[in-house]
C-alpha cells in the first residue's frame, strides 16, 4: 500500500469531499492522510469526523487518516497532492449572478461558467486561487494540484498564469456523462445491453462544458454513425436518459446536443444546460426557449434549498441516525491519483493548458482533453484539431477567458468590464452593459481588496 | 508615356468604372487600351462612348482608347490589368437580401458584406468570380487583377481559391474616408488647418469593412492620443465630418467609430456602417438603435433610384446635353497601376491573402493591410497584431468566410447553411434560421447552375 | 480470442517475420491468418512451413495459419493489419551505400538512416513504399500499416504522402535498448536490482535513431539526475552494457550517449552507432576516432555472412534438424496489434507524423513520440519540445528528409543531388559531391523505372 | 529644414562616422547636432574636429554641429537618433578570434558574423550593447537606433532582449553590392548600360551576410532568368566586378554566389567572404579552396595596417594637409534618418526582429528584410519564405545566435561553450572544441566582469 498525503483546500465541502473519501476507502492500493482546510472551520470539522467514519463502513477497505487544520499553510505543507473544491462568494452571490441578467434579458441555464454570472464568480474566486498558488510555491512546488470547481478553464488558467511551473489539472465529469449517453444508446439500439461508459472511448478536444467528441468507439464499433442516426432519430421529441428531463434542474431531453450534432456531426460533451449557455442566440433566448429545447434553469433557490438538506444529512450522520454508506460515485480522481502515484497508467479526460497537441487553439490556453496518468505526470495527447465552424465558438470563449483572467489578476475592473461587454451572452449596447456589469461586481468588489 | 493594357470586367459599370476613365485621363505617364467587358452588352457600349470623351475632356493630359467587347476572353487576352466591378444579381435580388431578414427581426445597415445580405451576395458572385479567375488563367496569368467589388473579402478570396497563383488584390476607399476623418480632426483641434488625407498615415490591420489602424501619425504627430480625447469629446452627440448625417444614407456621426475606441483603444477604420454590422448586438438591435448610434439603414428603394439617376445622366452625356467634367475622385487605383507598370513606388491599403505578415489570422486569409507597390509587385507590409478582443472578432468573421466561400465554390448548400447559421447577424435557433435561409436562398440558387 | 488478418509484405524475412511468428505464438488474446507476401516467392514460402511450426512449439498458446501468396493484393485483401519489412535492394547495393563514400572520406558506422548512404536506400525503397500505399488504398485502407523497415523516418513518410489517410506507424527497438541502459543503471547503482525495461517510463522526442529521452522515471524516482551521475562516471571509460563492446557491430560504450548528455542535459535513445550518424564531425571522421568513441563501424560483408547463417538456420529448421523454441524477443508489435484490435489500452513509442503534440518541428514531419494505443488507434501524447540546441540538429535532418522524400516521389534526380549535398555527413564541395553521386546513384536509378 | 539631434556612440570611428559627416553634409533637407561619444576620447575629439570642417568642403549643402562628449549619457540625452559604430575589442583580440582556429584547421574569411572569431567577438560586444540599451532606455526611449557594427544580428537582437521596446534596426550595405552586381550584368548582357545599384528592385530573406534574393527586377525586367544565365556562363571562371578579385581582400570572382545560385535557384546577397562562413565544408576547408572558390581570407594584419593609415590620414585633415572631400559613399543612412523624422518613404533592406512577415523563421528572430521607412517608423515588408534547403541552414544560425546572444547576457560560459561546440565552422570533437574554446575566449572573459 503506497502512503500518500493529500491537502484538501475547501474541505469542508459536502459533495465533492465526500465523493473522494468514499473513493479513497474503496480504494486497496493507497493509504494516508488527508488535510482539510476551509474558511468555514467548522465545516471542515464535520468532514474530519465523518471522513474518519468512512474506513469504518461496510466494505472500506483503505482506511485513512482525515484532519481539519487551521490554515492553508499547514494543510499544504508536505502534500503529494492538492484537491481544490471551493464555492467563491455565497449562494447569495450566486443570485446575484444568476437572476440579475434576467432584468436585461440575458438567461443563463447555470450561471457558474461563461456569460455574465461565469465571469463575476471568476472575479471572485481568482484572488482565492492567486493565493492557493503561492502558498503551493511555498509549501508544496511539486505536489500535483487537482482543481473541482467552477468556473474550470479560469480557475485552472489562474493557477498556472501565477505559478507556470504548476503540476495542476482540473477534472470534470460531464464527459462521463456524454460517454453514459453513448452506452445508454448501444443499449437502446440493442447492440450492447451491458456497455457501460468505461466502455466507450472517445476523443476530446475543446473547453470544459464546451467540449466535443470526435471519434468515438465501443471495442471496435465506431460509435459516429450511430450516433447520427441516434440524434436524428430523437432529435424532435428528445431523448432522456434518466426518465423524463422536466422536474429536474440538471437533466436533459439531449435536444441541444442533437442540435449540434446535426448542425456539425460532432458530439457535444457537456450537459445541455452548460451547451447552452455558449449559443445563447439559439437556445436561451427566453426561459420558454429553453424549455422547448427540454433543459431548465437552474434557478440559485434551489441550491440553497439542496445546501440546507446536505447539511441536515451531515448532521444525521454525526449523530449516529444515518450510517456512512460507500456507493459508487462514478468520480475517477482517486483512480487518477494512484496512477501519479506511481501504480499503473490511465488515460483519462482533463483540463490542462494546450501544449500543441490541441491544434487551432493557442498554445497555453487551458482546454479540455484527453491525457495519459501514469508516474511521468499527465501527458496530453495529441487532441488533433476542431472542424473550423466549431473552433470559432470555442475560441471566442477561449479568448475572452484570457482577458477575464488577467483582469482579475491585475485587479483590472476595466479589463473586467471590456471582457464582460465581449462575452456572448452579453448582448446588450455599451450602456445596458455597463449599467448591469455595475450591478453585478459590486458584490464582487470586496473579493479584490 | 508608359502604355498598358487594361480589361475591365463589368465594364458597363457608371460608378468604378467612371472613376477610372476621370482618373486615367488625368494621369501624364500612362496610355493605352481599355477593354469594357459587362454581361449588359449595352451598358459597357456606353461606357464606351463616354470612356473615349474623357481623353477630350478639359484638363485631360492622357488619351486612352476604349472599346466594348463582346466576350470576357476578348477583353482578357493580353491585358497587363484586370479590374472587376460587378452587381452580383439584381437590386431586386439586394431587396431580399436586406429586407427579408428584417421579417425575423434582423437589420443590416448595408447588407452587401457580411450577415444573410452579404452571405447571399457572396453566394450569387463566387460563380461568376471562379470563371473569372479560369478566364485569367487562360488568357493573361500574369495579369494584376483588381477587385471593387462588395463582398471583398470574400470575392477575393474566392480568385485566389481558383487560381492560387493570381496577382490579385482588393480595392476598398473606406480607409480613405477613416484618413479624412483624422484630417478633419487636426483642422478641429487647431493643429493643421491643411491637413489632408494623403498626409495622414496610417497602419492597418483587420479585414475589409471592419479594418482597424493602431498607429497614425501626421508627420511626427502621433494621433492617437489626440484621437482618443477627439472619441471622448463627440461620443455623446456624434461628429459628421460632411455637415449633418441625417438624411444621407453613406454619413454618420462616427459614435460607432467612438464606442468601438473607448471599448478598444484603436481607431475602427470603416464607415459607421459596415462597422455596425460586424457587432449587431450593439448597433443594429433595431433601426432606432441605429439612429442612436447616428447612421442610417439604407434601403434598397434608394439605389434604385440613385441607378436610374445615373443611367439618366449617361444619356444627357451622349447626347452631348451634359460634359464630361474632370474632378478629384479620391480614388488611388490609378496611382497603384502606375507603380505596378514599374513607375514608382507607394505604399497603401489593399485587400490580399495574409502571407504571415498580419499575425494573429490564419496564412492565407484575405486581410485588409497596407502594402509596397512597385516594379516588384504587391508587397505587403508587416501589419503586426490586433489586440485580443479586436482579434477574436475578426476570427469569428474570417472563419466564417472561409466556411462561405468554400460552400460557394463547391456549391454545398448544406456548409452554405451553416455559415449562414453562424453568422454574428443571424442571432435565430435553427428553426428560424432554416426557414430565413430557404427564402432567401431561392433567389441566388439560380446562380449555381 | 479475437480473429485478426495480417498481410507481411517482405514476408520472406529472417528477422522480423521470424520475430512477429514467436510473439504471435505467445499471445493468447489473438489469433488469426498471417499471409506472407515477398518478391522472394521461395523465402516466403520457407516462412510458410516456419511459420506453421511455431503455433505447434512447445509453449505456444496460439496457433496461427500462415500462408505464402504470389502477390501484393492477395496479401492486403481484407487485411486488419499491414506489416512491412523489406531489405531496399541487395547487400551488395548496401556495400555501395556504405563503403563507396569512404573513398571521398565519409563514414558511415550503418549506413541504412542518413548520410549518403541512408539516401540511396530511400531512393531505392520509395518506388515500393509507393506501390504498397497504392495497393493498400485499393485493398485494405483502414488497416493499420505497420513498417519495421530503415530509413524508418523517410518511409513511413513516404507511406503518408502517397495515401495522407492511411493508419501507418513505424516500429523501432532503438528506444528500448535505451530503457534497457537505464534498467541496467539501476542495477549498477544498487537502488533496483530487478528492475527491467518494461519498469522505465520514458518521454520520448525527435526522430527516429535521433531519438531523446527528456524524462525518465522509475515508479516515482525520477532518473535523469541518476543518469547525470552515471554519465559522468563513466564518460571516460564507456560503460558497455554487454560486457564489451569491441568485436560486436551492435554493442558499445555509450560513450557518444554520454558525451549528448554532458553537452545537452537529454539521454539520446538510439545506439551509439545511429547516433553518431547524426553528428559526423564530433564522432565519425575516421574510423579510429570512432573507435575512441567505442563504437564499431558495421562492415556491410559481416552483414553478408550474417544472412547466409541466416539462411543455413531455416534449413536446418525446415529438415528437422533444429527445433522451433520460443524466446523472448522484446519487441512489443504483438501488443499493439492486440490494443488496436480493441482489446487494451498501451502506450509506447512510435513513428508517426507530428499532429501539433511534438512542438518545434513541423506539422506532418514523422516524429518518434509516445503514443496511445487502443480500440481508437494511435494517439500521439503530447511530446512538448526539444531544447533549441538539439531541436536544430533534430530539424536539419527533418527537412533535408523532406527534400529526400518528395525528390524521390518525384523521381527527381537533381532535388535528390540537392538533399545529398546538404547532407551532414556529405562535408565536400560541390564538385566532389556530385561525382559521389553519380558513382552510388548508379545502383539505385534500376530502382526509378 | 527639420532640426534633428543625434548621437554617436563609437564617435572616435574613422569608418562609418566619416560616411555620416560626409552624407549629412549632402543632404538639404535636414540640420542639427551630432554628438560623439568614444571611450578613445581622443578619437572622438578627432572626430568633432573634422565633422565641423564637413559643413564647409566645396558642395556641401548643410552645417551640423558636432561635438565630442564625455559620457555616454550625455551623448544619449534627448536624441531623436542613436547610431552605433564600435569595435568590440582591439585588433589584437580580432588576430586570437581569427588566427587561432586555423591551428585547428578551421579557417574564417572575415571572423566577425559567425564562427569561433563571430562568436567571440560577440562575446566581448554583448556586455557594452547592453549597457547601451540601458542607457537609451533611461536617456532616450523613443529614439530610433541604428546599428552599424558586427556581428550585426547578435548585437541587434541583444538590444531587443534588453530593451524589447527599443526602435533598433541594422544598417548593412552587403545587399547593395548584390545589387550593384545585378547593375553590372545588365550593362554586361547589353540590356541597360546605364543602370544602377538603385534602379534594381530586390525582395530580401535570411539573415545578415546570409541574405538571399528571390525576387529581382530592373523596371519590369524579371532579373532571375537573366541571372541564372549570368551564373552558369560565369561560373568557372568567376566574374568580377571590380576587374580582379585576386589581391582584394573585400573583391572576389562571385563564384560562390553563383554555387549557392546553382543549388538552389536564389540570389546570395552577401559578398562571398561572408557567405562562404556559413557553408564552411564547401568552400572553407583549406585556404587554397578558398582561392579555388576565387575569394581571400583577410588576415588581420592588413586591418591594422588599414588603421594606421585612416589615422595618418585624419592627422593629414587637421593639419590642413588634406582636405575634406565629399563623395558619393554609397551608404543610405541619412535618406533612412530623413523619412523617419517624418520627410518622405523609402523602402530599403534592414536588420529587424522577425514580426511574422519572414514566414519559417521564427518570430522575434533578427531578420533581414525589406522595411518601409517613414513618419511611422521602420516598418518591415512581408518577405515569403525561403525556400527549404536554404531556410534550414538559415535556422542553424538563427538558433545557434539566440543560444549565443542568451549565454553573453546571462555571462554563461557552459551555454556559451555550447554555441561554440554546435557552429558548422567548428567541426571539432569535443575534446578540441574545448582546448579551443579555452584558448579564444581568455582575450574575452574580461569584458564579461
Amino acid at each position: 500500500m503506497k502512503n500518500i498525503d493529500i491537502a484538501y483546500i475547501g474541505g469542508g465541502s459536502r459533495a465533492w469531499a465526500r465523493n473522494l473519501m468514499n473513493d479513497l476507502a474503496l480504494e486497496e492500493d493507497l493509504c494516508g492522510t488527508v488535510r482539510l482546510y476551509d474558511t468555514d472551520r467548522q465545516a471542515a470539522q464535520v468532514n474530519e469526523k465523518i471522513g474518519n467514519m468512512y474506513g469504518k463502513a461496510p466494505g472500506a477497505v483503505s482506511d485513512w487518516n482525515y484532519k481539519a487544520v487551521g490554515s492553508i499553510g499547514e494543510a499544504l505543507q508536505g502534500a503529494d497532492f492538492v484537491l481544490i473544491s471551493i464555492l467563491p462568494g455565497t449562494f447569495d452571490d450566486m443570485d446575484s449572478d444568476v437572476h440579475l441578467p434576467e432584468k436585461f434579458g440575458i438567461y443563463q441555464s447555470v450561471g457558474d461558467t461563461v456569460g455574465p454570472g461565469g465571469m463575476m464568480r471568476t472575479a471572485r474566486a481568482v484572488p482565492a486561487y492567486e493565493m492557493f498558488a503561492r502558498k503551493i510555491i511555498e509549501h508544496c512546488p511539486d505536489a500535483f494540484v487537482i482543481n473541482f470547481s467552477n468556473p474550470m478553464t479560469a480557475l485552472t488558467a489562474a493557477l498556472y498564469k501565477v505559478f507556470p511551473g504548476i503540476k495542476a489539472f482540473g477534472c470534470c465529469h460531464e464527459v462521463f456523462g456524454t460517454r453514459r449517453l453513448l452506452a445508454a444508446m448501444l443499449k437502446d439500439i440493442g447492440i450492447a445491453g451491458d456497455a457501460s461508459r468505461d466502455d466507450i472511448e472517445v476523443n476530446v478536444l475543446g473547453i470544459n462544458h464546451f467540449t466535443w467528441i470526435d471519434r468515438a468507439c465501443y471495442k471496435d464499433i465506431d460509435l459516429i454513425p450511430l450516433y447520427r442516426d441516434f440524434a436524428n432519430r430523437h432529435f424532435e421529441n428528445g431523448y432522456c436518459i434518466d426518465g423524463t428531463w422536466d422536474g429536474s434542474f440538471f437533466s436533459s431531453g439531449n435536444r441541444v446536443k442533437f442540435d449540434l450534432f446535426r448542425r456539425y456531426g460532432l458530439i457535444a460533451a457537456a450537459g445541455d444546460r452548460h451547451l447552452a449557455e455558449f449559443c445563447p442566440g439559439w437556445y436561451l433566448k427566453t426561459p420558454e426557449e429553453a424549455r422547448r429545447w427540454q433543459f431548465s434553469l437552474t434557478p440559485v433557490e434551489w441550491r440553497k434549498r439542496d445546501r440546507i438538506e446536505r447539511m441536515e444529512r451531515s448532521m444525521r450522520i454525526l449523530a449516529g441516525g444515518e450510517p456512512v454508506r460507500l456507493i459508487d460515485t462514478g468520480e475517477d480522481a482517486v483512480s487518477l491519483i494512484k496512477c501519479l502515484a506511481g501504480d499503473g497508467t490511465l488515460v483519462s479526460n482533463v483540463n490542462v493548458p494546450n501544449d500543441g497537441g490541441h491544434r487551432g487553439i493557442p498554445i497555453g490556453a487551458v482546454v479540455e482533453t484527453n491525457a495519459v496518468f501514469s508516474g511521468d505526470g499527465v501527458v496530453p495527447v495529441d487532441a488533433g484539431r476542431l472542424p473550423r465552424d466549431i473552433e470559432i465558438l470555442v475560441l471566442r470563449n477561449v479568448y475572452n477567458q484570457e482577458t477575464l483572467v488577467e483582469a482579475c489578476l491585475e485587479r483590472n475592473e476595466e479589463a473586467l468590464f471590456r471582457a464582460f461587454a465581449n462575452d456572448p451572452l452579453v448582448h446588450l449596447g455599451i450602456g445596458d452593459a455597463k449599467r448591469l456589469f455595475e450591478m453585478m461586481f459590486c458584490v464582487c468588489r470586496p473579493f479584490w481588496d
